[in-house]
């Protein structure tokens, strides 16, 4: 209840600051029987690491996730996965200067007020590599997906005021991972990472939008009232750091258009499956998926830790000035990618779950 | 879970369906001792009821609310509080028609495939009727954080194209109910009331954007990994019918501002707390309220109920048309203003609770 | 989180006290599609309504369930299920001597030092009369058990010093029931009913013991670390007036024996299907249901109102004597059994919602 | 949802096998300030470890406690605690031969039934290893609890059919831990000391009885209906290994008594305290914690480890015998005090966070 905790069957419970000795998780409810790719979940952690590429940190964490239980002979068996990740790459003197300063638009203040007591070294359990376990139990809950048709794919589609066309099919993961920035159209990828370098290069953040598109969910997944899909999907991700927005299929716009543009009509397919013509609904209705392509949009704010120097207070509440050093992203966006990706498979995974306890299929 | 309880300390579970005996629920957790103001909860139940103006449908339900239990002489006992509303003005023949068609962007088809039957009367459970016990249930919490100096007033911002400048200080309950649109600017409202009675005389139906602003809450509120304060009320508000969007403070905006434009710098105020001089984090930090106002935005889409003819199938998958019939409002958001207060005072009452039993108080 | 909730995917949740205006819940996780025979519940419910023979009170509820929601044309819909019972049969003015004063071995201090306020009408919540909703949602519950062939029955095993033998199979309810106290072997029964009359007409009260048979529960059903079957099983019974012990198999006799007198042999029988020779562990080893018979017993501790004058204190911790009026059963345990079931069957159902959901079969 | 979390607002996630690598666990809602004396808690592991004497086996497992997250200099944070212990002592050989035997009475055959696969190394996620993971956090749990003068201590006090009397007051840990069978009466002691390494030398195990008593707890603490504090207490006990019965206060023996004997009459103190004259509730009535001291007993069956030649079947129904072989103890009461213990803690510690949250504090 202290909100480590999320999923009500495929669970992730985390632990761990940024620079204790570990963090890490367990993955609780995990059907048994399920072949795991280990390498595969370090591929998705790859992609979440700082250090990628020119655009991001020169922070470079190994995190070789060491797996502690709930597989034999390299299936899982139903009983919890424990894993973690050691924290090896600490610079934690960088921090010494913010033991007693509040960074703006950081949760250093609120940490503050809420606990009575802060570990300030890198932000403790408010940093960003609290992510890391998302995306290693998100790496899970994917490959439960795919074993039933199920495609998750995340790219960036906007990057300060430079935005993508939202495709009507999903990209692979080869064309998103094409560019740095994560934007499977070259042209404007191009653009948005040079916007990023000159950013950098001034010591400037900039925020970004990704464009989340799953296929393959069947009908029928969600739960009609408090924790319809798409507001799980949306909780999950405004708990990812730096989230401000997110919407489904028409979203914000859907405030502009006129019933008579926005329902989206029903037909059968070639197949005797259930469509519809067009997809402002994002995939879901009533909340409960459909079974047309899911699509949501995440937005971020820029990262806080700018090299400009800032007013702020102390501890002590007096006026200070900070200069934060240490090494940050300009743009956080497409390292968030699989972050992304990752808290959708681990929603999805839960509706799964969930549909196979309560959905129709009981009473045969 | 099933989807049909929410929050964690305090807690509604709901019932019902729109033309069944009645709808009702239980509100769990309210702490005992507590004078409540019943009549205070049916006035909201009046700004949530259809038939209000000119704007809206001419179905008038009474919503009268039966207390079942959890009060003695006037005060909460700390035990569970039933309630039920009964299901008075109902036209099940209006819905005869629609027993085997799937209307556009409605939840037929969805309830269908999850649970092989539904009721397909005036939607059953996927009615915005249930959104009654939702203001019942919002209007105690509500009540509870009244104790703590703690109001939220929501308002409509925009109808269609038509927006309303955002506001840094709450307009007041009085202010926003000036307006049958219930948006506290006068000269938008006219124009927005203007465009709504168009699309009623035409049949079709628009979307909106609700904003809701809340001040009094103290730093420390929220949970920071999963359960940020900001993710438990983007779910509670997406779990609204209708709702395709969410954004807390820069919300979508965030995304093409820099970090030295969007970092809320903090300042000590002449009483010694703690503020900050902007305010894009919207209210919280880190997932945790910093005490400034809390201020998100909600975006309704168009009503799924035109009177235009719709293409459509039947529930054996045969293509025919359908033709609404009923009574529907042209645009949901001004009756939606209470739903969004209800939502997140349930949310802020249980994270008040939380935070008593997790902050740091409990070693004194 | 108030406890007024039970079962994770197949819940009840209750509201009520005694003397309000009625008592009622919502069933959650109930599957769709399950024809309910509602006079199955009214039948179970009379199992357990005061005054239906001369050794209970004559207090007479008719307990008329009205069903609210979640039923459609006989068939459940998989959304809530809300009932009440309304309090018909009050006579609040027996309670008025109480208000001031702690009746011993009541629930009237503590709930006063937990809420700081309590209903004193008959107990307000702690009143038994709670247990009505129980058995409306476990006979639900049983019926969707039934489906699958699982057969609940709890009779009668102790009174007093007055003890029946273990049988090795279920009696029948018609069994159960031919005795007004509830016990298949009529000649006990006579010593227990002759028992309870002379109690009955000394003013005083006996505790007793009810053991619970399942037969058709598969292999399979259960969690294995904190959510053992046998452990949800007794927190349930615990979870009831009056109850002091529970033990499942050899239970507390398994202190005295060895081990090799003890363990449960493997056979296969001619079915193919895995037996155990001796059933100690009573139906569940390692927290999982092994598919035989499962069998627990469960201690009530005397009815606490009696007609004695008893030393007490009253509610400013001054001493006083109190003589407890009103209607009150020498002995709980014949109107007991089908409370145990009910609990039985609630837990049941929740785990075999969650057997689906997490058992092998989901790669199957 | 997969069982492996216990608790509501104080919660410890286990995970790992008795053959992995690790086992380990989150302890999520500890209070932030607490400063943890991290060898009282090395000291309960020792309590609990095999080889401490004649009586247990020889295994030796060092249980160091790796902790990873959640405190900063010395004291807690208010954020999850994550911590491991090695598995080290690993005999993986020992149990080759039970790689495709049930071992009666053991959990092997109903794994196998509900995941289809299982770790038969040890137990794999039934060992009672498992119960190393809750020392751990209910050595923290009693941190928090003495901080309120809550004490809590268990002992034996039955093995075989050797039993000491009830004490009226808690013995000292010092008084438990004087004899190896950790009874406090030591002319019984030595007979069941006896009467156990009598068993070691034919190889056969016996069960037996733990008594818990517990004071300090003020009145006010458990949740009326469902999750009555004797109730999650009794689940508690019955989720340990081995655990076959619970009762509380009176306990089985409350159903030879007649309500004159049983009640408890309140009175007034010397300092004005509400008390009850005896303790056959006890100290829970209600539900609710009324001051006095809680007293509780679990039964243990013998351990199914015997060194016999037993009749069992195969993984494939096959008729077979088993000899097992390995280091196991003829009574597991001994090293299952600290465990009891330790279950115990963690409930209360959970009770005390919700009544912090639920009572009539709030209002002040």
């Amino acid at each position: 209840m202290a909100g480590n905790t999320t999923g009500v069957l495929f669970q992730l419970s985390s632990f761990g600051e940024s620079h204790g000795a570990a963090i890490g998780g367990i993955i609780d409810g995990c059907p048994p029987g399920l072949t795991l790719n280990l390498e595969a979940v370090q591929q998705q952690l790859r992609r979440r690491r700082p250090g990628q590429s020119a655009l991001s940190t020169s922070r470079n964490e190994q995190d070789q996730v060491q797996w502690l239980s709930g597989m034999f002979e390299g299936k899982t068996t139903g009983t919890p996965i424990g894993f973690l990740l050691a924290n090896t790459n600490q610079h934690s003197n960088d921090y010494d200067a913010l033991k007693e300063v509040y960074r703006p638009s950081h949760a250093d203040y609120t940490y503050q007020a809420k606990y009575g007591i802060r570990d300030h070294r890198g932000g403790g359990r408010s940093s960003a590599r609290e992510t890391a376990c998302r995306v290693v139990a998100g790496s899970v809950a994917r490959q439960l997906l795919e074993l039933q048709g199920i495609r998750i794919v995340a790219f960036v589609s906007q990057v300060g005021k430079i935005r993508s066309e939202q495709p009507l099919q999903l990209p692979t993961e080869a064309q998103v991972d094409a560019t740095s920035v994560r934007c499977p159209d070259a042209a404007i990828a191009q653009q948005m990472e040079a916007f990023i370098l000159e950013l950098k290069e001034k010591g400037d953040t900039t925020g970004g939008v990704i464009t989340c598109m799953i296929e393959g969910v069947p009908a029928g997944w969600g739960e009609p009232v408090f924790d319809k899909l798409h507001a799980d999907l949306g909780k999950a991700m405004l708990s990812i750091n730096a989230v401000k927005g997110f919407e489904i299929g028409s979203g914000f716009g859907a405030a502009e258009m006129l019933g008579s543009e926005h329902n989206d009509a029903f037909y059968t397919d070639g197949n005797g499956k259930v469509r519809t013509a067009s997809n402002h609904s994002g995939g879901v209705q009533g909340g409960i998926s459909n079974g047309e392509i899911i699509c949501f949009r995440v937005a971020f704010k820029p990262v806080a830790s700018i090299r400009t120097v800032q007013e702020t207070i102390t501890t002590s509440s007096e006026k200070t000035n900070i200069e934060i050093q240490g090494r940050h992203d300009p743009c956080v966006v497409p390292r968030a990618v699989p972050i992304v990706e990752a808290m959708a498979a681990l929603v999805l995974a839960d509706h799964s779950l969930r549909a196979k306890a309560i959905n129709s299929s009981y009473l045969g």
